[in-house]
This record gives C-alpha cells, sequence and structure tokens, in this order.
C-alpha cells in the first residue's frame, strides 16, 4: 500500500517543519513539498502536528503479580497503546528463580505472539543471576535480539538480586553489549517499614507511600550507578521518581559517568496528596510511589537539563477488585496504574502546552531516547526515510477529557478521570498501516511484531 | 537553480539514512529514496556523509584587539570557514565603552557586509551597561535580529562589567526574549597574576597560563550562574575549558537550573603542555588558556552527559609577527588562535572516527545546537524540508594532514601543524549553491548573508 | 589580690568537673578539690556554672557609619560585655580609602584607650590594599598585635576591595603569619537590588531584606573560599547567615581545605518575618539581614559538624531616632542590632537548656574558639593554671526576661525585648578582678586592656 | 597512694599550660602552680608534655577469627598499649549469629575479666538482629554499660546484617540511647571481586586490595549514613580509609546530619604500594586495605576540618606464621595488624612534630574524643580535677626506632618496622598508679578494669 500524508507540521526531535510524508509498504519513502507521487491514500494533515509513533519502553502486560495478571493483555494493552499514540512497547520478562532466561521468554512469548495489536519488544528481567543464566546472557543478545537487562534492588526472595550479582551481571552484560536496568529501591530499608507499618496496624494506602520514602531510592539510585561506574557498564534507572534519585545521577556525572535516567508520566503530574483519599489512594499505589511537589519540578527541569532521557508509564493496571485484595492490608494491594493510553496526550497537554518542554524534547524523551537508547533507531522512533512509516498525526487544539468510560484500556479505572487535556491523537500508522483513525481502530489481534534490538552503545 | 545529491547517508542530530536530496533554489524540497525530480545538476554521495553545515557560533573575524586586528576578515574567516564545512558563523561586535551598541554594530557592519562568503551573524558584547544601552537591548532583539548579548567577567577598563550591570542586564535581556552569554573568568584575580608574574620577571608564555589557574573560571563560572538564576535570564557560557567550571553548571542543575555550555575544539584535543616550548606556546596563548587532560575528559564526558552543548572555536587568529609582539612580555601577545577552517574535520576524526561521540552527537554539538541555541533553526543547523540548503559532503575515510601551508585561513601557521586527520570535506553548500568542491571555493566574496535571529528559548 | 570561687562547675571547651579555682592576682593558680589555699575573698559557686569569660569577636563600637556614630562607646559597650558575661571584644578598626592602617589604628586606639572597661583587641579592616598598606600589614602583626584583616566584598567606594586585592592581600597576610576575614556578600548585586527598589518605590525594611537574597552571600563566601585556597591563607567569613553559604564551605572541604566560620546569635534565634512588621522591622535592619528557618537549622547543625566555629553579634548599636534616618528610605537606616550583652545568655537559654549544643559546645563557640582562632589563647578563653581569671559565674536556672529597661547597653530598644531565658550570668571576674556581681559594675572606665594577638595557625 | 607530677606542660584537647598534678588514689585532686600538697611520690615532668592516657577505641584482643585467634590477648594487648601511652581500649563482642550477645558477652568477659592490665570497654557486634536480640540491647545499655552496637555491611553469613536489620537496630538503639557503629563496606561486591580474582589465580596478596576498591566504601559509608539519618540514630563509622567515603560523610552535613568517624594510624601514614612487595604485603591484609595517597591528604585534613574525629588502630595482630595460612590464596590471609602500642607515637611524630596537626588536636582524636563519642567523658580522657589519673608523661624530643625486637606486642613483625620516630612516651599513669616508666610494666595482670559506659549523645 502506499499512502501520502499531505501538509503535515512534522516534528522529530529534532526538526519542525511543513511537508508531506509518502509512504510506501511500511516504511517512508520521500518527505517533501508538494511530492509528485501518487499514492493509494491520501490524508490531509494541515494544520495537524505529525510526529513519531510513541514508545512505551516500560509496561506489564498480562504480567503475573501477587496472585493474579495485569488486567492488561498484550492484545488490549498494546492497541489501548494505539489510541493513545504509541505504536511501540517495551515490556518486561521476568525470570522466576531457579529457572532460566529462556523458560521466562517462552512464557511471555507465548502470551504475546500473535496477540499483540502494536509492536514490541522485551527487557529480561535477571533475578537471579548464576553461571547459567550468565551463558544466556550472550544467546539473548545474539539471537533474541533482547539487549536490555532488569534488575531489581527491591523484592527480596522475588526478583531482587544482591551487589554481587550486580557486579557480576553488569560485567557480562557489558561484555555482550547490553544494558543493565535497574528498579533503584532499597528493598530491605522497604521490607522492614512494610512490616513495621503493618505490626503498627497502619493498613491505609497512605502507608504504601511512607514504607518507600525519598532515602529508598536515592541510595539505591547511587549504588546502582556506583556499580556500574565501577564495571563500566551502561546503565539505565527505570521510573525515577525523585530529587535525591536525580541529585544521585547528577553526582555520577562529576566523574565522568553518564547514566540514563527514565522518569514517568505520572510522576511528572500526580503527587503523594492522592494517598491521603482512603482506599481510593489504592488506584496509585505503586513502586515507587508518587512523591511531592518538589519532586516534580525536579524532573521537568531534569527533562531540559538533558539528565532525564525518557518518560515511560509502567503501565500496570489492576481492575478494582483486583486492587481490593489489599483493602485491609495497603501491602496485598497489586502495584500499578494504567497509563499506556493517557502518556502521550498527558504528556503533549501538561508539557507541551503548558510551555515546560518544547514540542522537539516532547519527542524525544517520548518517541525517539526510547528507540535510540534501547537498539531501535533508526527504524523506530523518528519520522525519516527508510523508518519504519509508524507516525501520529495529532491536533494540537482539540481538548478532550480523559475517563474510564471512553478509554480503551482493560481497567475499570481511570488513573486520571476527569482530566481536560489539549491536544489529540487522530490518526495512527503503524508500519504503513493506519491502525488508528478517529478513535477506531483498524488493524487487527496479532498486527504487532515483535521488534529485535540492537547492541547498546554507553552514550547518545 | 536545483541539484539533486544522490544516495549520500544523511545524519542530522537525530537521523541517519540513506536517501537523496532535492534542493530548489536556497533551500531543501524533498528528501527521499529515488527521488523522481530532474534536477539541474547531481551529485553522486555514495558512500559519503552528507551533514548540515557546521555553524561556529564563536569567532572574532577583523576584530581590533590589543592594538592589531585578527588577522582574518569576514571574507577571509567565512571562505576558510566554508573549506572546512561550516557555512555560518557568529562573529562578536564589541561596544566600547562609552559608546553605543549601535556605533558598533555600525563598525561591525562596515567590515562584514558584502565581504563575508559565508553566512554570518552577530553577538552583541555589551561591554558598558548603562540608561542608553538598556534601551538598545529590545532595538537589537526587535529590529537587529540579534539575540544574544556576551559579557565579559575580565578585562577590567576594557571590556568587563561588574556584577551590578550583570544583573541589570540579564534582567532586561530575559524581558526582551534575549539570552547572555559570558566570558566567565575571574578578571581582577587574572590582572592581578600577571601583574605579579610580569614583576617577577615571568615573562614566557607559559606565565600566561600560569595567570589564568582552573579557579579563575570555575569561580566566575558559578557566580554567573548563580546571577542567572536569580534573575531567570538564559544563561550560556562561552569557551568554557576546565573540570571546576563545568562543576560549577553541575551544582546549577541541582536547583533545577540550566545553563548551556560550550567548549572549543582546541580544549577537547589540546593541553597546557604546548605552553612549555618557550616562545612557540604563543601559538596556543589565548584566554582561557589550555588546561589538563583530565578537563579534557570532563568535556567530553560532558558533551555525551548532554551538559556541554557546542563546540565552537573562539577562532581568532593573528601572524606570527603580531604574536612576536609580545615575545618579550606574555601580556602583549595577541591572545587567540585559527581554528574555524579545521574544527569540522578535528572534532570529526578525534570525536567520532576515535568513537568517543556518535555521529548524532557530532551534529549536534558542531551544527544544530547553535542554530537551535541561538535562534536560527530550523533554518540552519539541519537537513529537512524548508530548511536552507546548507550541506557537506564529507568522505568519512579520506586521510589528510593539516598544514599552514595548506590551509585557507589568513595566518602563517596551524595550531595543528601536521596532525593527521580521518575524515575530510568534499562538497560544500551554501543556500543551495555550491560553494566548495574538492577544495575550490566557488561563490564570490559578498555571498555571505547575514542571518537575523529570533528570540531565545530558556530550554531546547 | 586573691580570690577562691568554691565548688562551682567548671565546663571549658572540653572539662565539665566540680572544683574549686584559686585565682592569685591576674591569673589562675590552681584548680582542684578543698583547695588549702587562703584567700582574700571566697565566692561560693554551688549549684553554679563556671566558665570562661565569653569572647565575642566580632562588635562595632563608637563606628562612624552612615554619616552616625553606633550608640556605644567602647566604655559601654565593654560595659554592657561584661554584664553579660563576654570579658573580651574585638572591635573593628577601618582603614578610609586612600589612608593608612596607621591613621585608623590611631583613631580608634584615641576612643578606645582608657574608656573600655573590658578587654579588648582589634581586627583591622583593609579597605584599600596597595603598596603602602602592603607594608603595614607586618607592622600590624609584628608590632600592634592586631593579627586578623578584614574585608569587605561589598560597600564599593567605602569599604569594599576588588579581588584583585583580595588576591594580593591573602598573599601578604599569609606570608605574616595572619588571617584574613570577610564579610561576604556580593556588593554589586545588592548596591544594584537596592537602587532598583527605591526606583521602585520599594522603601520600607522588608525591601533591605529582599535587596540582599541568599545567593549574594552563597556566592561571595563561594569566591572567597576559592581565592582563600589558591592563596593557601588562613581565611575566615564572618557573620555567616545561610545554607547557601555555608554549602559553599562544605563545598571547600572537598579539596581539604579549612575555612573557619562565625555566625552571630540573631542569625541563629531570628527569621526575616519580623521584616513584616512595618518601620519597627527597622531594629533588625542589618546588614546579611536575617534569614530563614531553614538557615537557622543549617547553622545550629553547622556548629554540631565542626562547621560553624564561633558565635559572635556584630553588635552594632543604634538609638531609634538614629534608626528613624531611614523611615522613608530602607538604604538610610544605619545597619546593625545590640546583641552584646545578651549573646551568652540567649545562646545558653536556647542552645544549651534547649537542647540543641552541649554545655562544652557553648564554651567553644562563644569563648575558646574566638580565642583560639584569633591569637589569644590559652591566655583567653578557658579557664585553666596560667590563664587569665576572666571567669563568669552562671546560674543555670534563673529565669529573667530581656528588657531595654534593664539592658545596660547604650541603645532604647532590645532586638529581644520580652524574652524569657534561662539561665542568668550572676558574678563575672576580668583579670582577677570582680568586675560584675549581681547586675553592678565594679571596676572602672579604663579597667579594660587592649591585648595583642599572636600570629594565626591555618587550623585549630 | 598520692603522687605530684611536676611542671609538666600539660596538654588537654583543649589547654596547653605548665602546672603541677596533685594525685591521690585514682583520680585528680588539684592542678596549679607550686601546688602545696605532700605527695607519696613525686615525678618532674620539666620538659615533658604531659597529656592524657590514650583510648584506642577499636582493637581486637584474643579475637576467634579465621579460625585463628587474634595473637594479642587482653593481657599481652592492653599491656603493649599501656607501653605505647594507651591506657584503655575498646573490644568487639562479637555476637555469633543464631545465638545471643549475652551468649557471646560472656564469652569476651571470660577471656578479659582478671586478665587485662589496662583499663578496656567493650562494643557489642550485632551479627543477627531479630526480636531476641532487640531484647537485649535495652540491657546491654541499661546494665551492661555496653551503648555502642557495632555492624558489618560485609562478611555475609558471618558477621553481615542486610539494610533491613540495619533500619531495625538503628531504631532500637537509638530508642535505648546508644550508638551505631559500622563496617563500612559493601560485602557483596568484594565478595564477588574476590571470587573473580581467585576463579583467575590472582592469589598474591595485592589483589586483596584490588578487591576491595574505593567504590565499595564510599557506596556502604553513604548508604549507613542514608538509614541513619532516616532513623535518626547516632551514627559512627569505623576505619575510614579514603575520599570516597568522606565524600559521603560531607554529603550528609549538607541535610545537616552528624556522622562520627574514626580513621585508623595505618591509613594516615602507609599507602598501598605495600602491596607490591609479594608475600611481604601480606603483613598489611587489612579491610578496609591502605588506599592511595591522595586518600592520606583527606583524612589529615578531615581531622582539621572536623570531619574525622577519632584516629584508631583497628589492631589485630597475626603472626606470621598466622599471615602464612593465606601464602597461596589472599583470601586465607587473616586481616589485621599491630599498631596498639604504636598510634600514640606515631601521631605524634607524623602528625603533630611535621606540623600538621596541634597538640590540642592530638589529644582530642587521640584521648578525649573517643571517651567523649563513647560514654566514658570525663572520667576518661582528659586531665582534669575529678578525672582518672591516666597520664602520659611524654619527652617531645626523644628520638626513637620502632621494631619488632623491642615492641611489646604478642607479634613477631612490625608494621612499621624501623621507622625513626620523634617523641616517646616515658612514663604512663593508670588510675594514679604508675603503669610504665622507662618501658618497664608496673602494674600486674589483671589491674584493668572494665569500664561501663554512659548513654551517647547525638553531638559532642
Amino acid at each position: 500500500m502506499s499512502l501520502l500524508i499531505k501538509n503535515g507540521r512534522i516534528i522529530t526531535a529534532n526538526d519542525d517543519y511543513i511537508a508531506d510524508i509518502f509512504i510506501e509498504g511500511e516504511t517512508v519513502k520521500a518527505i517533501g513539498k508538494d511530492l509528485p507521487f501518487n499514492a493509494e491514500k491520501e490524508i490531509d494533515a494541515s494544520g495537524k502536528l505529525v510526529f513519531p509513533g510513541g514508545i512505551d519502553p516500560h509496561v506489564h502486560l498480562d504480567m503475573p503479580f501477587m496472585g493474579t495478571f495485569s488486567s492488561d493483555t498484550h492484545e488490549t494493552g498494546t492497541r489501548a497503546a494505539l489510541h493513545g499514540g504509541t505504536t511501540t512497547v517495551i515490556d518486561f520478562v521476568l525470570q522466576q528463580q531457579g529457572h532460566s532466561l529462556h523458560e521466562a521468554l517462552d512464557a511471555w512469548n507465548g502470551r504475546a505472539r500473535g496477540t499483540a495489536v502494536g509492536d514490541y519488544s522485551f527487557h529480561m528481567a535477571v533475578t537471579d543471576f548464576n553461571e547459567h543464566t550468565k551463558a544466556e546472557i550472550k544467546q539473548m543478545v545474539e539471537e533474541e535480539g533482547i539487549t536490555s537487562f532488569k534488575t531489581f534492588m527491591a523484592y527480596k526472595g522475588a526478583l531482587m538480586i544482591d551487589d554481587r550479582q550486580m557486579t557480576a551481571l553488569m560485567q557480562e552484560v557489558k561484555k555482550q553489549g547490553g544494558m543493565v536496568t535497574v528498579h533503584a529501591t532499597n528493598g530491605d530499608m522497604i521490607d522492614y517499614l512494610i512490616a513495621q507499618n503493618k505490626a503498627a496496624g497502619n493498613l491505609a494506602p497512605l502507608y504504601h507511600y511512607l514504607s518507600q520514602p525519598e532515602v529508598t531510592e536515592a541510595e539505591a539510585s547511587g549504588r546502582f550507578a556506583d556499580i556500574a561506574n565501577y564495571t563500566g557498564c551502561p546503565a539505565y534507572i527505570v521510573h525515577l521518581t525523585c530529587e535525591g534519585a536525580l541529585n544521585a545521577v547528577r553526582n555520577a556525572t562529576r566523574r565522568n559517568q553518564k547514566v540514563f535516567v527514565e522518569t514517568c508520566i505520572q510522576y511528572l503530574l500526580l503527587d503523594a496528596s492522592l494517598y491521603e483519599r482512603n482506599f481510593e489512594g489504592a488506584k496509585w499505589v505503586m513502586s515507587p510511589p508518587l512523591r511531592q511537589k518538589k519532586d516534580q519540578d525536579t524532573l521537568w527541569a531534569g527533562i531540559n537539563q538533558g539528565l532525564v532521557n525518557i518518560v515511560a508509564t509502567d503501565h500496570c493496571p489492576f481492575m478494582w477488585q483486583q486492587k481490593l485484595m489489599g483493602k485491609d492490608d495497603f501491602s496485598k494491594i497489586p502495584n500499578g496504574h494504567p497509563a499506556i493510553e493517557n502518556r502521550m496526550e498527558l504528556l503533549y497537554s501538561e508539557g507541551v502546552h503548558k510551555g515546560r518542554i518544547t514540542l522537539n524534547r516532547y519527542v524525544e524523551v517520548a518517541c525517539t531516547n526510547p528507540a535510540r537508547i534501547f537498539g531501535m533507531f533508526p527504524r523506530k522512533g523518528t519520522i525519516a526515510v527508510g523508518s519504519d512509516a509508524d507516525i501520529v498525526i495529532f491536533d494540537p487544539q482539540e481538548k478532550h477529557v480523559i475517563s474510564a468510560a471512553t478509554h480503551h484500556m482493560n481497567v475499570d479505572y481511570s488513573a486520571y478521570e476527569g482530566w481536560e487535556l489539549t491536544g489529540k491523537v487522530k490518526t495512527v500508522l503503524l508500519r504503513g498501516q493506519i491502525a488508528i483513525d478517529e478513535g477506531e481502530c483498524l488493524v487487527p489481534r496479532g498486527y504487532g511484531q515483535f521488534i529485535k534490538r540492537k547492541k547498546v552503545n554507553a552514550f547518545i
């Protein structure tokens, strides 16, 4: 199929101009003024923004957790993502301790292959690093195209690795050309504070927040950066939420180190006052928890300082019924909140429209850097000749309201219910196909492809 | 005229792909695979890199200084720049204390208009800020398209403004939508150390270096950032050379401030050991002076950390005969060194070829950020539809040697004599015209245009 | 005369024990249990604290300033100091620009000699450093026993020296074995902000505060530390008030530097909310101004961290009539507030009694460190055999209220009117004489001696 | 017995004067000029320094470790300490994991009671914190006079507690009025590096050093400070060796925290080049290992900055035969080196005599602060009326050479063999008894007493 998008204002992480885009098959063939191509279909994008499909490098779909599964499957989750302008996601494969990486990969492949609507890739979460796992790192990188390895400094006994394993893993991942990413919170401190709160009868969602004070994240972020610096391994901190943690990254710059930083849309926009709403606070029970206003300021500034590189979601939705598992005990509330569909519009409205970030920066942190840092560039993450035609046509003026009544995620509440946004996704292309048009999904279950990723760089 | 560049590997600050570029008149019309345009001229760029014309935002052409003039005129300087792949430069207009900004602008216009071969713009150096000058700021921004205002924290009695003027200037510049840039060294300390060295009979070039210790730059950089933070004015440090100064910028990030940073190619590549060569050291007498290896490491890391945004030259050449003015007294050596022609090739060879920075980062710091930070984007600094066709076709493999015998700058020595580089500028387009081809300049004196610049942003 | 103080709880910066003190003539002869000496007079100190006479190293007595004189003379000021347990003060001799240090010293000697009731010494404020002054530094140190040299980074045209003079002065002072102390605020910024506020019609005392924002002190403190580090000169910051400035000192520790820090009692206890009281705020118009609660926290912590070494007063009283000079223009309010009499009792009550500092630390910062840092130790600042018998007998339980109605300073208001304190000075000895007893002064005008001081150390 | 020390130059952490000291029984009764007491014995101390007995708060006597025992018993160790001017030591009781604190205390009491020659106290090392242990904390503080609790962040499976236990322990210790001290190195990283070096056949002592890089200590010091700050518990880092770790403490000062810091004499004087001597390097195999020259500079500066509070030894001697256990494997070399006898003379000679620290500071870090921080003050750590007459009479001029041939420690090598020192311990009093005189020990086995300690303060 061929397609011509006419007269849109094209925005990449770098550029900003008005032109036509000619697409043939899955990729962009030409960009120019008054392109003399005949296309099977034309879209008039006058007055619209045209930017690359968003990439959300931090989602949890159909994930077994706390005895249940996150409520979006690869089908519903990637479809909702498409509705919101996100064309590719990176999901997390979780190794089970005592088992191999390949076993976990098989399980995730089993759920995602043939079901995903949008494109996807996997991070591999290494929860048990040993001689056997070590050999698998190379296979993941070379054979599976999985080049990023997630670690947990929390959830002892389930997901956490200790610093011994962290050091060893980093040495191996560096050798194989990959990157280590981290959930950087001090799990031991948190486990203790949770136990202490429970023992004291402090069982409301507020105590989820109070059991994960800023220090637990600042400490672990600094420790992770220290080990990464020692080993020389490319390093990335997921869902960084607070000033203390970003200061750890700033400190690391003084020894000429580069640590990549991801925050999530909720940490830019929401704060811990939501936990004061009794059990309704469960909607925002996630780890790390929401923080303070001063942390939001730090994160916005961090984006403009070039220190915060990516805005993701950590999308991990649970139905209200699932959240109720913790109604008498915050530690039993499944952690996570839905945002995969809202990220691009929220960030545009609150970031660009309100003047906090530029349009180019918007594309950089929401679309391009995820591709660049995680080895999918230039296939994904930009609008350029030869790149996949993953494109969002966006009305920067249209106002709309977020609601669970209208969203496409498989979850019965919205974390942003009633928020009025300016700017709306109108049409979304994925590999040259119109995937979304005016709120309708036009590509079928299984359209999504697994994206093999390249080796990463220590810097971008 | 129309022109088709075929099959080049196009590199922007963001992208990297192979395509054709079709140019009509002064601007890019289309980019694509197998573009079906007939052009008056075709260039085969197979196997070549094709990137935006370089922008050097820190040059001093035909500048009165220490009783003489820098030896490159706007004609010879911009022509040499074109030879080296730099299509636009920003020169500094220096207000004379007691006189108006407009008087200075008139003088610079008189020298540059009709003579420049490449495109150029001006920074306005405010050396005397008072009620009269204050009124001129708005005029510069609104009428002249000069939106950046240079200040000196050194050279008391000639160029320096005090912190009172700095604060006042920043308030006014912020109000008018401009940016304040700074030569950040503690002039008082330096003046004292120079006098002390001279009194002690320490007259060799080495004492130029020893009279400007790192602390003088670190201190002033911190002070400038402090005042900028207080006033909220967009701020930019020119020719930052050392760890101490970059750490001042890092400290500023902790209060959510963004300070733009420029270094120069020489601070990345040369070090102070050159001052031990007796009077030959005069070739590298510039301010700030060359620093240590550890400072080079800091600067390369700073680029990859996103904290150093631009690599310029501070090109300010003097003939050897001029340098000899200081043969018995380092303080009489005209400050400056020639690099306008070498910057792009040096940075490619030492940066990209040696694996210190990526190709995209190369274009970002040498071409794009100067345009973006100083309000010339997207007209300049990128290869995109609608942008000026300022384009470099570059052979990434060709080896060559730098020499005064072959360079085009009007100066009789090279600061990099004998350096062997990998990667060479082959063809350069400026606004759609082939300006340089295989070492020949094809555009005449006066081809260069003055570029009016837009208001700036506090972040990019 | 001989004197026996019996059974007091003796507190020094180091020790804490109950014993008798036997004094013969001006000095302590013995300390012990049940000392078998016959003294002409005995004082029963059972239940009392016995600590060294306080030393206030920052007072301005009979000082010409803003066209008037501070209202305490050397007589009234040192007498009030004695009432409050301070037996020695260090006053500032201010060089007049264009005149010599000796001229200024003569003027101060003329006012202080034969009039002071308590002991005193002088800092020399160098406001004009040149070849002539340079030669005087050695004379001050060697002949006059004046080993500390005060500098001002503010008050351009009257007191301020530039960084050129600062660097040169530090080199000379280091060579002669002295110390450079500093009023560290960026005078240029402040001058500009004052002018701006006045131009805008902002004339109330509040604008005194708003014209000296924290950055002006943080910046100058950092700059001073930088120059001190470069020159290697022993360095001391007077009246440090805020977090930003103390952080500059903390930063300096990372390069293995020691900068001595003085704060004043008012910065520990009062905050800027007092400036919101319309013109009554003039009572606390001083430079630097009072700061925020967070700065008080920083200062108390700094004492316990060993980073804040001294608590002084910057005593500089003006009658209300004098303060009224600025009733229509904050910049005409004479700067300063009265505290010389209150310091020891305030610091005890708010510091020791409220548990913020230990008794030993109290003596250290109020009595011992001023002697140690400024070269009067061990003659002054401790209770030890051979030291001057400058001793305070203090009732730690007695409650009393501060009031202008009862204080002995020559000023018609109190900065702490109505404050209820716990702990009261009962008896004060100066060189073996009972100077104060139950609120009466028993030594005459002229009893006070000038204390020649020794060369200083870079550390203590 | 009564004793009169005549005409010595008495040095405390604060004072410096010449006087007589009259001692009756175990304590000081009076200090003065020409004291009119008849004593059973007089010592002429003219020309000598007289300072408090040293306190070494970090020694390991008769300690089971790595299958053997440290070679000094409480008898030989405390006797050697006395020879070197150290009158009190604090030894470490090590809880065995799975057993109670009391069991461990019983074992240590069994070895120390009735055998120690000098006075001693115990820290309690908590290696297994649980509900049972928690209850013992209060008992230790209230009943046993053990108020400091040592933790290990290394030696997993033997001594290490995790951050969960650390947080919980700190909360309990704070509540009971104690202090938590720490061996702050990242044990997991070290374990991994040791294993990796061994796997690679790197078995020489040098690899002991290379398995404990600076980052392992810097990281753990920061983490410990973080947890201490969160819990508010008084905190102390033992044997801090390096710039990175001290910077973690400096960072903590910015949030108004005070962390006490101990270094050891070897880290001030020796460096890692000793590990290049093949197996002779085993003499200095200890944890943390010796560091670099830049770290020595940091530590000396830290003392003068008031950030390093104590100089101890971590005395833990092993016979050469014991060291040989690791001749084929560095990880089997018993860790530790002998210094209990040398500390006071080394610190005097290298610190005071060479001008790095003052005499008062010497006494502060070697005698007074250990008493003050650990709750033995003012009974121990000073020369004052009522304090124990623990006194060193020291010849500041006498030169001598350190050698295993002449030392009194039960170990057959010296870590400082052949070092020439200036300044020598001549006579040592312990609780009024002449314990050492001219190299002879005059008090018997069992003379040493256990010193019960008081609750501690968060600051001193």
